[in-house]
């Protein structure tokens, strides 16, 4: 749907951005009385798909930071809406590291149904050490595969 | 949590910017492994405010907008977050309108456990028809009642 | 809603059966295109008026029973619908501990709507170590507080 | 986990008992602070393996109904466990008809990780006009296909 007065600042994600896209098919319990999904559930899909992303770079959440004795905390989520899903659409979520700061990863993420893209995101997280909740610097390792994954290079701070 | 590389634009919130307080108590439903609110429910607490806000300034969603044959629907969501919200904690969620666009509003929202914000955010709307989803103007009384209602008033567009 | 063919076993539930009594208002994130709460929904309200229900015996949840290095796990739950809660209802939940095993509560929950009772439902959990799990006498403190808070005595095993 | 004053009544369910089972990945959204699947959130599972369920006798939910002027409503959920599901656990969730009333289906669930059922369910619905929410018939398309479909039949009643 348009905004007229909040027009999208970015051109439009498509599929082939991103080289992990999780399925996944709205339930019921995600869609409300407009009989569209519920807007707090796409950052369920955002966060579904980044832990897919984990899994895909081989760095599992959370075992694979915990073993680093960090954890990721979010600290800023947004999401643009072109369209609506709905009950039983099937849907994939693509999920990408976009900008990678020294303890802070941001996720470009976005849902799409086919080819058309409906809701578009940002996760941004801070590694932080399971102990005191201090930032720490993102793993090497973890910085490593996440820049070989992706087709489109993460913005370095 | 701070995060050095993302440092919040803006002066956090103070409850007294926001003429609506909408309490609530963390349930279990919402908190994760972490031990903290998963952080889409957050945008679920932010919707609880904004209906809270409808009702207190005289225009229940959503009987108030069918009314004139339209509804809101979200095109924008985002979150940032200072500190988590725990079980039981007791909060009060503020939401103010901080914008009216022809078609579009536009709020401010911050969680807060006393005086302290937790996690402030903006959610932007766009009214369009029941009929055919088109956007349309925001009804003069809606945005009259917004106007009055508010400590700060919105920008207007 | 009436179902023909399985009856009510039970008289139905009434307020003054409660000494607890849980009042919360339908949000938006719990009604499906139904227009009405989805079912999952009224076990987050079960569990709602349970945490009250600890609270209001002085025996406030979790902390209560982690004193004694317990905890309780749901091993069973049910729920028999009379009739839908709807978005914005002002709803309130009984909650009474309806049966006392050696190391298993069970509770007997209500949602009204005013007088009138929409679901009642039944919650049996276990008490168990937090160090293994395995199950553990009902503390005797928090016997004697659930006896003494009742209206209806609990049964006893 | 053993309940020694509530021993389950029924033997356990197989995941061979159910012609549909439908996979489904825990995800975080789901998990509480005990680091376990929030119990409500079985209900969750239990609904979208009937809707797979729905799917898989060629009468989707909900135009398969609506098609003859009813929609389902849940009238009885009840769940008993055996054993917690956890984050990421990848798991199947059985449903089956168990017995049809003239205008009440009942469905046997199970989630299941492996071959080891975790917690296993009934959810009764009633059968109503979309028009005035007035119990119905069940179509008799859909009765033949319910029994054509399940390897346990159905009892009628």
């Amino acid at each position: 749907m348009a905004v007229p007065e909040a027009p999208m600042p970015d051109a439009p994600p498509a599929p082939e951005d991103f080289a992990l896209l999780a399925p996944l098919r709205v339930r019921w319990a995600e869609c409300d009385p407009q009989g569209i999904v519920f807007n707090p559930r796409y950052f369920e899909y955002f966060d579904v798909a980044v832990t897919e992303h984990s899994r895909a770079i081989g760095f599992p959440y959370p075992e694979g930071l915990h073993a680093f004795g960090t954890d990721l905390f979010t600290v800023h989520a947004s999401a643009d809406w072109r369209a609506s899903a709905r009950f039983d659409d099937a849907l994939a979520v693509g999920c990408r590291a976009a900008a990678l700061g020294r303890t802070s990863p941001r996720y470009a993420l976005c849902v799409f149904r086919g080819e058309r893209p409906l809701v578009s995101g940002t996760l941004v997280y801070v590694n932080a050490r399971l102990s005191d909740r201090a930032p720490a610097p993102l793993p090497e390792p973890f910085v490593e595969k996440l820049v070989a994954f992706e087709r489109i290079p993460p913005t370095r701070k």
